[in-house]
């Protein structure tokens, strides 16, 4: 079996960047590795990413874009995640279970047990074996996004500022319920700090 | 608060033609009702439901489409189902809860409460006041639309009798777990019996 590994935080925080870095630095020590996302990864998973970032859509239901994420979830898993890992792969995953329990369960305030429920229907125990989460102010975060002429807001980021501060108070709840699994990255270091820390704390996994 | 009534039933138990007799009656009457459908009924849904009945989604798995369906059906009871209860109609949906429980629950084999369970997040014991189940042997409902020149073949109807079958059963059980709810209606009767029937159960309940 392989490793699973998801990457989480708020918008902004950095963490594609970063794994660009740390992916090529695996890739060139000779691992396989596959890099994909939520909501999506799948034909079927990106219909319902489509769905859910919508900008038109304003009229969904909070429980219904947490149903979409489990829905996107589960055929992701089954499609995608499973099957790399039974051929040994290291999986990573920009965004999984914990987005959905920050961002609908806390910061939307649906409940983190409530919507762990359907994700448990979901996944059947199916958590990572690492979640790196990038944490900073998601002040510094958005404006990042806003200086960036190529990044094209979606549904998400156009919530208020206080919303991503739910979030990210969501995801810190979260990492001390589940210490062995989510390890905090402060992405507030600078850039090639924060390579080194996210790559040493894979390769102390890999050994 | 008005009343909803869910209708529900293997593919071709003729439950959209009957229905169309009825409601004519009904608005003759007098009564303000909406006729509405799942998975869809709104924007979202529909979006949603071609998804769900897109022939190339052969990979979908069937916990996915489970989560599908109630996401679907989270958003059609908040924007059109209470929307138009709370305005004393009577509501007439076309598939509803049940169709998950007979479907995926038992039919898929999922299980009942499994799938219960993600509904009841869904719909936070929204359950239908009367939920009409046109009963008839599969075989016959499939032939019938296999005659119908203007029915295009969707994901479900590409199944197997037997699977048909197996919703069938779902739904029957699901009928005495519920008998206040579900009464069963006999599908292979005449048109004009069954059209009868369905409108004096409906009436009983408007008394």
């Amino acid at each position: 079996m392989g490793l699973f590994i998801t990457l989480e935080g708020t918008e902004g925080s950095g963490k594609s960047s970063v794994m660009e870095k740390v992916y090529s630095r695996l890739i060139d020590e000779g691992y396989s590795l596959i890099k994909t996302r939520e909501p999506g990864g799948t034909k079927i998973g990106e219909e319902i990413r489509n769905i859910i970032l919508d900008n038109s859509n304003t009229m969904m239901d909070i429980k219904t874009e947490a149903l979409l994420y489990a829905a996107s979830r589960r055929q992701h898993l089954i499609e995608k995640i499973i099957p790399s890992l039974k051929e040994g792969k290291l999986v990573f995953s920009d965004r999984y279970l914990d987005s959905s329990l920050a961002y609908q369960g806390y910061a939307r305030g649906i409940g983190i047990d409530e919507v762990l429920k359907i994700n448990l229907f979901a996944l059947e125990n199916q958590y990572p074996d690492l979640t790196l989460l990038f944490d900073l102010d998601p002040s510094i975060g958005l404006s990042r996004i806003n200086k960036d002429p190529n990044h094209e807001k979606n549904r998400l980021d156009l919530e208020k500022l206080n919303f991503h501060q739910k979030v990210r108070e969501g995801y810190l709840i979260l990492a001390k319920q589940f210490p062995d699994r989510i390890k905090i990255v402060d992405a507030t270091k600078p850039f090639d700090e924060v390579v080194e820390n996210v790559y040493s704390i894979i390769k102390s996994r890999l050994k």
